[in-house]
């Protein structure tokens, strides 16, 4: 729905002021519509497109260097007037002839072809042509009497590539004409447009239905189907259009226009696009420099068209063409692009991870070890601990603390045990397994942990046996990490506050000399104090006001599971003898 | 609606096979994202940008020179994961260290800080930051806690540059800080979007509201208020986002954004920024290369948003830069535009018609009297048979061909009168009454009168006296002319079957020697004959087919007035003694 609006009487000339202010680096304001900001120069051909409005790009989105010299601008979906048309094809008329071109619908043939009547006898060298390439409009044969949809932007491209390339007027329209011949559109609508000020749409498509042959003036298809998927759209577009290929179209060459009416939107589009490039190709079409966008508009419509050129050699210079308009841009900007192309073995090469264990020594392997049994542990004790800490977390969250510490435990284990399987040292363990855990657990506290776990890892590395002081400093990374990601704060209710009391204690005992084993057992007492001690808190991050005050008296269930693996962490090192030193 | 899709589980993947294939120019697919389809050159910085998809053409299609070096494309609203991140970010990186860059949603903050931390790991210098600047989603003073949303194309766009420009990782983060403290947006929502597959859209706006402070997400606005008016919301987003100016914002020099969410269209944009434009100014800002159009958008939801960077001289250079993306290009293509550019002076004397009676001789402008004396006649005949050609034209019609006449000749008697008092001559005389009949009479039948008219005048000139084969020639053009604008034929019942009899009896009188005026007076006489045998005719254009065989027994509207009109111009040639030669 058009929503946006003064005055719906003065929507065109409010639309003009605000586009001419945006972009007047490329055009200038005339009567009847918009010009060129700089002269045409002499020797070249102006071309003069336009019509109604509400297509926007088209048409006086696309004037400038490369494509057209004026766009004359009607009401929305209404021609302008002859006046309007002579006004605008005047002001861009340098001294080598205009051509006016617009589709063809019966009042800008009639207002267009009066405008050149007029500029002739003023002395101006003046064409008329009408771009018919909507196919569901009038059958074969009946060509002429065709309208003109998205065609229309490949038949006013190749014009004005025509005109800037220095051909005369006579061969400016002849390209014209050809490209025009070479056009076929099919376009389909899964919902109307409504004009601004008005209550209701042009015409409504129902629901599950797909309009085929759509108009671009708000007018419904010319037949109505179930909507489909969009490979199957894409198979009915492919078929339709090139069904209807010109009378000796021998080329396989083709320029392709997937286009946008306005509510369709431009991911729904590529995923279209995706299957008729794949459709075309396999009937030995080559697709050459193809536009997947809006490129003429339908107000808020929803649906979309597909156009092919069938190109020979003059065409598919004047497609390819550079242009430089208010929206549509072609050819290398001035920036420096100079790298090689990328292959698909960069491309694997580059992307891939590092082979884990390419790094480790013994040492670091039997670090490794050390760390999978410890994730075997940890995703015992959880499993054990799944219901105690679901019950703590639904008095405040939804509950699902319990299941998630269980899913990413088990994960975690697993791709612990297949690195250490792999010769992978501490390091690389624990990443991996941080990294299954944040995959599978779910939810924030799944990330968190897998960020814990891949900053202590980054921190022990997979050679040698990490000292105490390097351990107490890889817990504080995590803790930093932690700050970092979940924007909380100590004192939020959150595993932080578990945490921090945990990395404090262990800092100082291992600072006073203490062995790093021992210092963990003694901190993790601290962290289940601290953890019990979250009952008095309040949660202050991401957690609606009641259910916050609700959960004054629980402690928080992220902070305790922390300290239950801190616990089992501590358990598990004791049991192995405090080998690691 | 989403409408378009194969599996919406793999709606992403789908998307990016047809963004891929219709711009492999410019990106190459890697897992998780796309990258440039060029390597990054030594010593560049990377700059990868991304999120959830769902925001075309954020953030893939400002991949390329000048821009991204990639972007990680999550599926639709959602983060992408750690993994995915890390390895776009692996094949962007060259040599020089990777900047990572999102909008600051908690999962985004995560995944790429998560990926940030692997990448040190593996020996990359990389670094993460997030955009926060939707003034809407946390009060000031709490600017780290903001949204990012349209501000991150300005602060990818600067980040983006600096990195083109050659600054080592430390000075594009430096950058990207500084243009994220300069930046802010205020966004508005009229309707929400709907996930592909889903059957609902994720919130509605009540009709005839408007949600402030959107997200990009489908987030519904902070606020809810009555729609506007376009120069209602301009004010709104102005006072919003000038309200929010950064501390210490000393710069008058802005770049600004008027960003589209998906459904509402440029031509609702371009009539908000008219009055966003003249606001700023009025303020005493100078905005600098505005962008109007979809930047961020947010499938299909409706809705804009207005972003305001305030530039330093560094900020302003980066924001100008040139750029060569899928979807955004900046920066001149290598087109000549060397004319001079038009004044205001250019504009008016360029559109002007040719002023009348400029070329006009004594002769001329006596025959340009005459011309005026029959349109008085005409006028006051057609004032008689409104009613007797309303009567006619009901009968197949709507019945307003009685009163299109007499407005379309009385505006002619205006203008003629007019243009004798400028010392027109007969063809300018012609002219001015054709042009005033198209624009004044309405309908089809106005226009064609005007073209009648038009080529008359085109032929007779404005010097000397018309001999009497140049009469027949200017009502032969002004036949061949109706042809052409008509898309009718003889025998379709229409004004032509009158007016081709006269023509042909004109022709073949003054081809015998006979004196136009006596010529004419035969013709007209054929031509009422000719009008009232359209009875027997069916209308074969324009008509449903009811009416066409309701008319069958009634003569044609625009055929019978077509003759009156040639009778009345016989009598005052009569009247006047023949003077003419």
């Amino acid at each position: 729905m058009t929503k946006l609006f003064n005055d719906p009487a003065r929507f065109t000339e409010d639309m003009l002021v605000g586009f001419l202010d945006a972009n007047s680096r490329y055009v200038a304001g005339v009567p009847g519509g918009v010009v060129r900001a700089h002269k045409t120069r002499p020797g070249k051909v102006a071309v003069v497109i336009g019509g109604g409005s509400g297509h926007y790009p088209a048409f006086c989105g696309t004037v400038g260097p490369g494509f057209a010299d004026g766009a004359v601008v009607g009401n929305i979906f209404t021609s302008p007037s002859t006046e309007e048309a002579a006004s605008v094809a005047r002001a861009a008329h340098g001294d080598a002839g205009v051509l006016l071109i617009t589709g063809n619908y019966a009042g800008d043939v009639m207002n267009f072809g009066l405008a050149v009547t007029a500029l002739r006898g003023e002395g101006v060298d003046a064409h008329y042509f009408a771009v018919t390439d909507d196919i569901a409009s009038a059958p074969k044969g009946e060509e002429a009497k065709r309208r003109g949809i998205a065609g229309d932007f490949t038949v006013f491209k190749c014009a004005s590539a025509a005109a800037e390339e220095g051909l005369d007027l006579a061969g400016v329209v002849r390209v014209a004409e050809a490209s025009n011949a070479a056009t076929r559109t099919l376009g389909v609508a899964f919902d109307g447009c409504t004009l601004p000020g008005a209550d209701h749409p042009l015409f409504t498509v129902p629901e599950g239905q797909m309009g085929v042959g759509l108009g671009i003036h708000g007018e419904p298809g010319v037949a109505e189907e179930a909507m489909p998927t969009a490979a199957g759209l894409a198979g009915t577009l492919v078929d339709g259009v090139l069904g209807d290929a010109p009378a000796g179209a021998a080329s396989k060459r083709i320029a392709v226009i997937l286009n946008g009416l306005g509510r369709t939107k431009y991911e729904e589009l590529f995923v279209v696009w995706g299957e008729v490039a794949r459709l075309l190709r396999d009937r030995g079409y080559e697709i050459v420099e193809p536009e997947v966008g809006e490129l003429v508009t339908s107000l808020d419509m929803a649906g979309c068209s597909l156009t092919v050129m069938w190109l020979d050699d003059e065409l598919e210079r004047y497609w390819r063409a550079p242009a430089d308009t208010p929206a549509y841009r072609k050819g290398a900007a001035a920036v420096d692009d100079s790298g090689d192309r990328r292959s698909d073995a960069d491309i694997r090469t580059a992307t891939a991870a590092p082979a884990v264990g390419e790094r480790s020594d013994d040492a670091g392997r039997d670090g490794g070890r050390t760390v999978a049994r410890i994730f075997e542990a940890l995703a015992a004790m959880l499993a054990d601990a799944e219901d105690e800490l679901g019950r703590i977390d639904a008095i405040a969250g939804d509950g699902d603390h319990g299941r998630g510490m269980v899913k990413g435990s088990a994960a975690a284990r697993a791709a612990a045990a297949n690195a250490v399987e792999q010769g992978a040292g501490q390091g690389s363990v624990l990443a991996a397994a941080g990294k299954e855990w944040a995959a599978k657990a779910g939810g924030t506290s799944g990330v968190l942990w897998g960020a814990l776990l891949s900053a202590l890892g980054t921190r022990l590395g997979d050679t040698g046996r990490p000292d105490a002081a390097t351990v107490a400093a890889g817990m504080r990374d995590g803790y930093d990490a932690l700050v970092q990601l979940g924007g909380a704060a100590p004192g939020d209710k959150t595993m932080l506050d578990a945490l921090l009391p945990f990395v404090e204690e262990l800092e100082r005992r291992v600072a006073d000399g203490e062995r790093w084993q021992q210092a963990w057992a003694v901190a993790a007492q601290t962290a289940e104090d601290a953890a019990r001690a979250t009952a008095d808190l309040r949660p202050r991050v991401g957690r609606a006001r009641p259910l916050a005050e609700r959960s004054i008296g629980t402690p928080d269930a992220g902070a305790t599971s922390l300290a239950m693996c801190a616990r089992t962490v501590a358990e598990s090192l004791t049991v192995k003898g405090d080998s690691p030193q």
